[in-house]
């Protein structure tokens, strides 16, 4: 089957052109000169489906290199599972994710991997893909490394924060990082000083001191700054690529920016929360209310211009990608868990649905230019994760994963307006987008379609990624 | 009459991949997955010509941004005509040349940028567009700049070196900036200071250190640092974008990385001959021998590491574009014009034939990826100077200015070999390059095909360009 | 005669300690352990004087390194003699001044040293050295830069504002630093870019932005950091030491503490005004009330926070000194010069007076340290300027200069209160001191005695300063 | 009993002077002018005794921050008791060292306080006092550290490397540092990181890269580096002083340096051998002769430039102090435990004896300035840890604690030339310094006269020390 689309701006992070798109199966197979006839056929008419998208953007699918479906936290679990999840992605023009596998000590790296194929198997609206997040760094893990590289999981995550949970002490990650110098693969890294942050946090109850705001305080910028120096020092020594997850205090991204102009490869990525969100205004909410936006590194404090400064790093590069770090939760049940004791709040905010308007914000509020949107929410994921040019860029060759963005259409978000995930409340509750998704497309199936959802279980299909493509 | 370019790997600054590529007349109309019947027609037999590019790279043309085609120098002129150079040019993979229209004091611009155009005007194997220099800045000159932005001059250059001859005062900088801000044109910088420079040249002439050796000690990198530093913060008050020509202190580079990180639009170009060459080993060779290699700004010391300094610099992409600053002069007669007092020598190298050739042996030799020397070569230079997507990519729309090199090809520089510029010498003789310049197509027509020259004089056409288009 | 101040605190830049300083003529004699006998004599008897500074602080005299007493200013002087502004000195504790003398073009070097002695012999009630400033670098005034080393004049200083005033382009500065660099002496440099501004101030002006306020806005930080960097390089090609004189903007700042840090003997000079004043409270006052603040470099923005960042240099050393560049004209017939055209507000704040006091409040709210206050008020000025250890430290063999101060006393600024210097308005009416100058002394001589003013003109002498005693 | 020290040039921080110096029992009375008479009586003739200084230097006496007198170590123990150790560094002009009490973990802070006031009382030939390790952080040892500061033991040393010896984790060196803010207490941290570094000398060894060499090797200056910035973020977060012991890197200079100029209270201490030896030339020695400079941090390499920029840190002041980290062991016995291994060498080099005739020797050759030397040599030292002005300057009040350096004299470094330390080896053996240790006086007693050893154990005092006096 042959699809269309003809009329659009395509972007890519180079600029933007009217173009058309001739799809065919699963893959883009053409890109044409608008009113060309050097190819003969006039494929408006040709084409099986033709789709006009004059007037509009037509994007690469949003790949999303970060995020938690139904991922098990303490007896409960992440409220969106890969089915919600995706099918709330693919609404928000997102066409790839990336999720996590979780190891943890006592089980076996690939049989970790192995429960996560299954959880996604048959249930994703959209491609996926698996990084792999090792909880103990022994001898084993290190082999299952070097192993899972050849089955398309080649980035690998640890955490300097949560001790006694997902922890890996300098020697562990050393190895680790050894190992992924080794093989090529890239090194995620949590970066935050759990040890010291574990202390603050007992202070901080022990003084009373309980609320959602405090979850902010006892994780101050000093210490994100701090373990995102360390992981860059590391990985100076060992020689790995590293990226450094969901990065929050500009001076963590001061310390990757410099790193960068070292000529390291170290990247940065950042969430929609930290550019939007804040301290003060979303933790600091009345009451419990707070609670909602208990995630890890925390929301910055605007008084301090982090998130100012989080949007001028992007400007200039140092951020490489934008994700949600989706990892949603419900009042009810979940964050209530944390009544009366902030450091028992599950941590994690839900956005997979509106990366790309929140993001297309920016561009309308003159933050960022319209390639840097691409660039940030579809290009650089891809190429970092190894998926390019399948995924990431509209070109011949690549997966027929297309986004149709109106940029005069408009989107409320919020529960009860465009809310598809399984949350209970929005993070973003309110926020008005100038611009609107129209048509998703999947490997050249239609997906969303101006309000139609479209999609199914199991269209989705794992993807195979090599190593990182953008290294310096 | 169409051209289909098929099996080769298409590289941008983003990726590469095998596509096909179908030309139209003097346009790419289509981009096509190899292999992909959506189309119908089997195009290797149905276009007018087929061009077998298998195991071969297809490069949007070179764009080299900073030329000086005969230009005028003491009675004497660079000796490449516009014809001769971008003849040159194209042998090397060249399709695009920014030169440099000239006024100076006592001259209305407009006239001058009419020169200009007689000059090139049916001369040029390959498009052309103009920067302008603007020798005199007054209320004339100003009003200038804003006119020539509609003509598809939109880049405008300054001097702060050579008073008396180009040299602008900080005041007359200030002005040309506000003006360059109000439109966004583009303002380029020739960062030197050049009212110490010439203290230090007097002095140096004084005490009787006249050889080539002594052009490059009379110009020392803080004063290259310092003229960069300045421009910056003339622009800073003023808001204009940047642009620092044929940058060679990693100091300097330094200056302009800080500034971008700043988020600041500035930019800095850097030549083949400050990343390959230095003052000990070409400055300093015996006897006159040097002059050969005068140029300014200078080569720089090997020992103080500038040119492993500027390569990395190209990694961490704070250097935007490598340009030739082509400004040939012969030994005889020309250079010799300074025997016994180097501040005599014509100012100038001349390379427009080797510069993708040379930045691609940085990939050979792992200083730089594939995509990065598509990058600096052709897509930035292209964005940079307004001519995005007609230049710079290989894309539906885009003229067909083709460049196909072969990986396994070998090139070796010098007299007598592959040199086709107008000079007595060669500022690379003797280097050897693990690739070769196949086949280079400008707008629709092969120039170029492995070795023979197809190209004619007047083929070529001015660009006119639009404002920047990779501002931060 | 003899006098033995005893009882009191002596404060040096590395301590505190209860110390008795016994006086013999003009000189320290001695400085003693309280309460031994190891010396025999009980010397609050024997001493001709005894002076019990029980409970107060015994400090060096103050150093002002920047006054303009009577300095020429387009028809009009500076409203304060060498008489009346070293009394008024002396009220507030400063026991040497150096002042400076100024040629401009057509003048012998020489000759307008002379007249600057004339007009100081026999007026001073304090020590007084002079620094020349060269407003035209020439053959012969580059000569007079070396005799002058001979004469006690060490110090030589250089404009890179006010064209066609004092300016001096950069060939002038670089042989002037040359010449500076071959005697040892120190380059003082007034670092705004005059050129650019002047065009500022035109298009002011022209654009109906007359009022004192602009005056700050003609001159942005950009154009005093821009210059800073500039004197430093051109400092760096030479190898001479220096001094930038009256810094405000903290970015100048960056500059001077990152040259410091890469060991250039660079060091910065900082006042009160620019500590405590604002671009936003003061220049821009109602009506012409602004006026009284203008001074170049301008006061800085509170908003941009420079008050607050050149507190933080102060304490961490990158700021060396604080002088008052005492430049006093009164409002009425003078500063009103400017009424309607804040060009020809005569530049200039008079605070000779004030600065002891005012620096003491910074120890008081806890900005600096006590040994801070000495350090920059009275020892580093003292071997910046050749003048340790005869000025500048509590030690024998000092000249006896010395400040009693009461850290229970305190001091109201203003008119009618305490104001001696000859101004008709004070730059910092209203200002309340916790802690009051009882005593000064200079040269053994108590000429200000708790209230009383003991003092007479030519009781100050002619300081004859050897090299900068303070290089890195 | 009185001594009179005349003639000789006293060198402060400040400067120096001719000075004459009166001593009464253990306490400097007076400091006075040569010649003056107003204090009546001819003291070289009325004093008990007079030393004639002239043509000397008359220093404070040295202060050296870091010994390890009779340190245990793996059942046995650094080889200079305080006895020979605290004669050895009188023979080089050093009246006051702090040394190491050294808690482990189930031992009780005060304890072991107790045992090393045990060891030293009685023994010492000069004054000495006590920074406590903590080496086990709980509640105990933060409760002690609160008491031990009325002790007058007002630093705490914690360890970053050394795991499972003296290593304290990120929240116990945070707890720690909690304690040391609420009392103003100092924090001396070992940083380097020890749980990566150990994973580095176990592959080392694994590999067979045993020899002295790859201790260096296996503690690269990245973890240095790295741990002194996690300390820096640590104290910030804290609001504790900080200071580094030992560092030899010249990237963690760089961020003590860059910590400094953000205001924040931290110092830098280096050694002797981090200025003078190197990576390539000592501990590359043949066979298992580099084990005679195994100590930690490690030496650096030349190559690398390490040792220049130490120099250079120290000229802009960001080296605080310059102490040895005395801690000698033999080469039989003591060193040989790592033959084959190197991770079994003792860590440790002794030159208490030589720290003041080696930064002299950095004088000579125009390194640092003569008051530098004692800047960095006594006073610093003396305010860093709370002793001045008893210790560290000349003054009256002070100790009368002072080393006669003759700078015509010679001094040659060696086993059976000037060496006084127990150790079967000199680390400096071949050393020569321009000048000599003439006189040490202790507390007004003579100890060191002219190659006669004068001194006894006991003479030397425990000094109860205050806060640091040199907080920014």
């Amino acid at each position: 089957m042959t699809t269309f689309v003809h009329g659009g701006t395509v972007v890519s992070p180079t600029g933007s052109q009217l173009l058309d798109v001739l799809i065919d199966g699963e893959s883009i197979v053409a890109v044409l000169q608008p009113g060309s006839t050097a190819l003969g056929a006039d494929l408006t008419q040709s084409a099986d489906v033709a789709i006009d998208a004059s007037g509009k953007y037509v994007l690469p699918g949003g790949v999303d290199g970060h995020t938690h479906m139904e991922m098990p936290f303490g007896g409960t679990f992440a409220s969106d599972t890969f089915e919600t999840g995706t099918r709330a992605a693919a609404w928000g023009g997102t066409t790839t994710i990336v999720d996590f596998a979780i190891q943890t000590p006592g089980q076996r790296v690939q049989d970790t991997l192995a429960q996560w194929h299954d959880k996604a198997a048959g249930s994703c609206a959209i491609d996926y893909g698996f990084h792999q997040i090792v909880g103990d760094v022994d001898s084993d893990s290190l082999k299952a490394m070097s192993e899972l590289v050849a089955e398309g999981v080649t980035s690998f995550k640890l955490f300097m924060a949560y001790p006694g949970v997902f922890y890996s002490d300098d020697g562990k990650i050393l190895r680790a990082m050894q190992a992924a110098s080794d093989t090529g693969a890239l090194l995620m890294m949590h970066a935050e000083n759990g040890i010291a942050i574990d202390v603050l946090i007992e202070q901080s109850v022990a003084r009373g001191d309980t609320a959602p705001y405090f979850h902010g305080t006892s994780r101050p910028w000093q210490l994100e700054e701090e373990a995102t120096h360390r992981a860059i020092m590391l990985a100076n020594v060992t020689g790995a690529p590293l990226y450094v997850v969901h990065v929050s205090a500009k001076q963590a991204l001061e310390q990757i920016a410099h790193a960068r102009g070292n000529g390291q490869n170290v990247f940065g990525e950042t969430c929609p929360q930290y550019l939007y969100l804040s301290l003060e205004e979303q933790l600091g909410a009345p009451g419990f209310d707070g609670a909602k936006w208990v995630c890890s590194t925390p929301l910055r404090s605007r008084a301090e211009g982090h998130q100012d400064e989080l949007w001028r790093y992007l400007r200039t590069g140092d951020v490489s990608t934008v994700s949600t770090d989706h990892c949603p939760f419900c009042m009810k049940d979940q964050k209530e868990l944390g009544l009366g004791d902030f450091s028992k709040i599950p941590n994690g905010i839900g956005s997979v649905e509106h990366r790309m308007d929140l993001m297309y914000q920016g561009v309308v509020s003159g933050k960022i230019g319209l390639e840097k949107w691409v660039e940030v929410c579809c290009t650089t994921p891809a190429r970092m994760f190894g998926m390019y040019p399948k995924k990431g860029i509209v070109s011949p060759g690549a997966d027929a994963d297309l986004v149709i963005y109106d940029p005069d259409g408009h989107t409320s978000i919020g529960l009860g307006k465009t809310h598809h995930m399984n949350m209970d409340y929005s993070a973003y509750e309110g926020f008005e987008i100038d611009g609107h998704v129209d048509t998703v497309i999947s490997r050249g199936r239609v997906i969303v379609d101006n309000g139609d959802y479209l999609g199914r279980p199991g269209h989705g299909r794992f993807v195979k990624r090599s190593l990182a493509q953008n290294l310096l």
